[in-house]
């Protein structure tokens, strides 16, 4: 590097030169070179960022009130953090997700960008510490062990919320075509073998319900993320903090992002626990098998289209092959499956990482927020592509469910009341062996009811919402 | 067998003898013939078979009164149910907790039990079903599809308060150390690194405080196993029963068990929604590894004698060599943390076990009831034993947590706010490369404070709850 | 208990009480009481209590020519092993396979065990261990940490073996069919969706197939467990144990059990390292996915009766419901999707009890032994019902096969090379929208080829095995 | 778009508006517009890519050998598979790696890019397929379901090649450093209690055994790589592909790469099966987690550095936290754990997509490519970090090592041989209470042994490779 494009900074394992445009300084620049694991970084989740630069300005709000930052410190980090805010400078959070360090690194990446930030608003150049210095004042009466779980709970609060939104507006999509498809007669099945009748309507309503039960317990883990260990700094003795700051920094957090902060009670514990990451990757390891099921029935419904269930068609989205003509496949549900699967996979990574966690920190966090982030992202892009291009799209192969039912044995099912499960059970044998119909050995050839009690029992209504029948 | 000593029973697949001495029957013993994967039966969950009674008897309850069981009928049915609810019989419910059928040989295993039960009570033999039919009569108005969930449901319900109680009562052994350890000042560690100091009881305070975040979570997740799907019957559309039947039988249960239970609002999720299992097993899975990683503490904390941390000593419960004399294991934490292991195993068989469920009804549910069976036991065992042979019998080793402090690198932390984060990052690398300590290196060699001011700072009080030091 | 019905034994805990007639002593007592997790025992594992015992013969063997036991103390633990191997005294081995202490308890067990019974042979009492002794006698020249891994080795190659048979006939089972099958057209399915056409009998071939890959690689990985740490004793560095002992013991273990028993080359590596269990259970694990899917297959191939695929007839092995007579549900591939679940879930436990293992012994080592012997014996019986119960009596649907290709779509694949994969994909095209056949639209409504050329191509021989077309 | 910047391509769902700038064409823009899920693309893998060519060239040799594509044709082909073999036009391999459509994106995407590449140099327009037809030409005789998975195949044999590297280094610092602590002395432990002595250079010998071992077996699984199903094409059936065309594709891509490329016996079962797959990811995952073993052990030894065991110092890398001067943290074994959590979660992932295959195709394959990329490339990166950052920098504390041997109990266990197990029991009974030395209690109080003999027994060579003592 030519002198005049670099910087010198320190640390105490000595002096790296750092590119005089960038914003981070000397520990970042350990970081980058210490951690090339994944190639993803904190820039590609400008959540974290953001949450990240809440925490720094809460803090300096905090310290300033406590009188351990003077008011131009304060409001000259206060003014750096809300840029970032705005969505500056996200290309100068380079730290790999995954790292060492328990967050160290990240925590050091925000407190020198916004140091050289202030300090060029000052009027100063980059590296000038003195003057605004990223421990002694950008990370005051603060520690990685405390602002790097509490910036990951908010970003994890915010991506929980769009993650809610995608279930809602998934749910919405299933209402709909339940409505749409209210009136289309067809087989239940269990054990893939043909039950009794129902509607498709029925089926794409359990779907809707599903979708609904996720974001309530969702929503309801969601506010463990509220939860906060601000103030913890090292282990949670809240070393270093003046009198007030802990209870003053949560409140400050809870105005600036409204959300509901509270301060942990047991800070020690706090600071080393991974409860509301394993919550959360919990409920969406849930949400994300429950809808894998839903998209696994998705594609044996839409089998065939001749030597399937055909019950239904999705919208075709791309040639399903590159060999056989005019293929096309669920290729929708496929992937959501598959995001799925990467949610199950993630959530032992992040089960190893927590009970990897020793004394007073467990220094696996970060490959759990990596693993968080990912699931969220993969099944949020996952679940707008299902509705958008997949149920919303979806159309039933009227004639095909109905006849199925017709010729089904499980119709049988309805006469137990009247011919008892034993002789239900002979008709059904009969049937199964001759490949005749239901209605043909029981009206017929047995005449075991009169065809207008048949049509009294087999009418859609009591199909779907079966009376109970009487001899 | 003499022909004395079996009877004949049949079902559409044929004939099968039967011991005259077994209260089960045809079904049952196809069930024992086709799945012999464990060698584990529902007999061994007494919980269980007891909930399945409860489910029987309200059934029949609600059949009385909706006038499709007479009351001799359902009056024997009740009394048979209550016989098992006491304890009798158990031993008759041998189908293998994993069966193929999605429940099917369970409930049949309990339908045949009861009647024959009943025929008994009736003065009948076994076996005579025209009198009291497995299906017709014990089954009535039910399916597997809904009578197995429930029962399945009821048993963990069952099971998690016990669970919750072996729990309560480890936390309040760690909050009985917290107090008795509250003196004993400790060296704190982030990464396996001296961090800062704190006390014993601190340390067990926070344990104390997860478990009972834990309790409360779990408390949580129990709740969702009240909403059952008594009278989905086969898919959920409630084919078969009588009108005002579902919401009859689930009043009675309610009423039988004290448990607040409610009817889901759509029968059809509720028949092949697995949302239940995965939420305890993932409400489990996160208490395991809590405890497992509060118990790789307790091993790094009595670590030595001599070449360890040793900082606690665990009550000996066994020699710990066939070959070192004298040296004993923490056996107890060991063992705590390999069920916590298969937790860890078990959460995995359940998510890819629901991820199967497919259409109507998910047939895998078996195999997730023995996986949360199973993760339920062993871990209350392993929490008793690490209450009762380990918790309760700890003793600190005061003087060597004391010493560890004084000479740690670590408590120059607490000079920041006085000297500034890169003074003290020169102490403490300076007492690093030398050995020396920090007091010796700050006051009497650097004299960077008096010793007046060292010993204000540096007092119990001050480390374990440090007020904000001003230069 | 009677004063004439215990002895007093001791060890450097104290004493305790020991039921006259158990053969083992304190130190299993202990262990009883410590560890009740699972409640199922070593007990349960004839093949583990068979290997622990040659193991002790073979010590006893080697100590005896290195002379460190005299001939006849030797002879006598050789005679209560021989005992132990002919099926005598298993109920005297009563430890919890879950147990802390990692093994040590077990290795105890056989001590105490093998101790008394030579005791009594020798004319002593049980309990007179001055004449023969569990630790300075039995085991002579040994560790926990040695014995131990040593005999789970040898009883995992011995039920791998059995693994191995009940693959190699599943295999067979599924040439047999697939002979039987090899005229039955069908349509192949890729992404549930119609492709292009094969016989039933390459179906089951593919199964025999990669069941044949399995035995190959679990053969291959078998052969990692005749690599044992014999020897090493307490950590590796083979304290305690005379010259030339390590590899004759060896050696005496490979001519008692005939297998190619060999001494790992770093014993300090081979006494912590799970590498040998982590290859296994991967094996394992690798073997039930495939079986898993195969029964996925076999499921939804045998759907229906008649609103499914129902192309095969699974033999019916019990009624298939409380409530749907008629209905013969897929019973026994489902539950051996559930084993191979179990073993998915078994890997995860290995995999954290393997990661977990600290310095110079994996103290987690019970647990995957637990669950090594849970995955085996549960798909060995579960391998065992699929081929008895199910493959063998699969029979196919020939005319439902035949009758989905030819009305299918996805036969005008093989007009690819006549008529180019774009105007192939408009009669696909055509055909879907109208239902119309292939053979309609291209030979007689579009005259894109002859009925001769028709013939030529679709032979039954050609859709299997087919010949390029050229226009 | 302005008319001149755009091309219109159409395949049998309608057309599209592709910009002229890039290659590929209208099958890739839906794949683009179908799966935003990880915004990873093929691009980020560039041993993919040229996988992918490789098997494109292959096939226009095998397809002009055959007959079924002229020279011309077949040359613009292998033109157009060079360029990109030697790098160029990887950024047009847009398609995100988690796909639905079972690869057929990937492989269209390859198909269109060589074709336009071709077109333009035969002096053509992009998208004039006339020419030269990404289907009926460049995929000739081909299908996604035999092209996809032999691409990954090599893709992966070439990264496991990389891998294979990385551990091969590793394993060599292990032995330099085994050399360089060989003099040594530490205590052994076993379940974190002292145990017997080794030397720190044993130590890192076990780490370089075992990392030797896994070389072994990843090697012998790599193997397994090379066996493929070209000319498979759709179902395995290999319709549309001339005579001897299987054969001999496997034979020119044997040529072009170096591998033992070898056709598989049973083409149906090879295109369904993911044997392959999970026998890489078992042993990527056993090799994580060995070395994530290692990582924990290095991050124990090196705790302190006064208040943990502190026998090795880590070369410090960055400050190590934000708070606490002076403190340097394990980072780099800390990010190694973490990678290899990501292996664990990973290889869960891959087993569920395995399961999850149904009939004739694993339609979840992406995702597994997807997972084992990300696992290896993690792993490399972290094995290289590991070397070079850590490993390759330990210095040992000599002093500490040494002193905590003679302070322990441990070494006792030498004198079983003279005392027996209970009287040297009783001895460690009394270090213990007392905290004595063994030397004191065993020459001087109780007299057992002579100083002689003990200098004779406790010589740095006998504690290291321990001589059976006789009394």
């Amino acid at each position: 590097m030519e002198p005049s494009s670099y910087r010198i900074e320190h640390d105490f394992l000595g002096e790296k030169k750092i590119p005089n445009n960038v914003y981070y300084g000397v520990q970042t620049l350990r970081a980058r070179e210490n951690f090339n694991i994944t190639g993803i970084t904190q820039a590609s989740e400008p959540l974290f960022i953001e949450a990240f630069a809440y925490v720094k300005k809460a803090a300096a709000m905090a310290n300033c009130d406590c009188g351990v930052l003077n008011p131009k410190i304060a409001g000259t980090i206060i003014h750096a953090c809300d840029r970032i805010i705005e969505g500056e400078f996200h290309d100068q959070f380079v730290t790999d997700l995954i790292q060492g360090g328990a967050g160290t690194s990240i925590n050091m990446n925000a407190n020198e960008v916004i140091a050289n930030i202030g300090l060029e608003y000052l009027g100063h150049q980059k590296g000038q510490y003195e003057f605004l210095h990223p421990n002694n004042h950008v990370n005051c009466s603060q520690s990685t062990n405390d602002t790097y779980p509490t910036a990951v709970m908010m970003a994890l609060h915010f991506k929980v919320k769009v993650y809610l939104q995608a279930l809602q507006e998934l749910r919405a999509s299933f209402l709909r075509k339940s409505d749409e498809f209210k009136t289309v007669l067809k087989m239940g099945r269990t054990q893939l073998q043909d039950a009794v009748p129902m509607t498709l309507g029925q089926e794409f309503h359990a779907w809707a319900t599903t979708i609904g039960d996720d974001i309530k317990h969702l929503g309801e883990a969601q506010e463990k993320l509220t939860e906060i260990n601000m103030g913890a700094t090292a282990i949670g003795t809240s070393i270093n903090t003046p009198k007030g700051y802990p209870e003053l920094v949560t409140k400050y957090l809870a105005q600036l992002t409204g959300l509901p902060m509270t301060l942990a009670p047991d800070l020690i514990e706090a600071t080393s626990d991974m409860g509301a990451y394993l919550l959360i990757s919990g409920m969406l390891k849930r949400s994300a098998i429950k809808i894998s099921k839903i998209c696994n029935d998705l594609r044996l419904l839409a089998s065939g289209p001749r030597a399937g269930l055909n019950e239904i068609r999705l919208p075709p989205m791309q040639p399903g092959s590159s060999i056989m003509p005019g293929k096309v496949n669920p290729v929708i549900p496929e992937v959501v499956n598959q995001a799925a699967f990467y949610v199950m996979g993630a959530d032992v990574t992040i089960s190893a990482a927590a009970e990897a966690g020793q004394l007073q920190l467990n220094v696996m966090e970060p490959v759990m927020v990596f693993s968080l982030f990912n699931s969220m992202n993969y099944m949020i892009n996952a679940i707008f592509a299902l509705r958008t291009k997949c149920i919303d799209g979806i159309t039933a192969n009227v004639e095909v469910c109905r006849e199925e039912v017709m010729r089904s044995i499980g119709i049988v099912t309805a006469l137990n009341p009247i011919l008892g499960y034993e002789t239900a059970a002979s008709v059904a044998k009969e049937a199964l062996a001759t490949g005749k119909a239901i209605h043909d050995i029981v009206v017929e050839e047995r005449k075991l009811i009169t065809q207008e009690k048949w049509d009294e029992i087999y009418t859609f209504e009591n199909m779907v919402h079966p009376e109970y029948i009487k001899a």
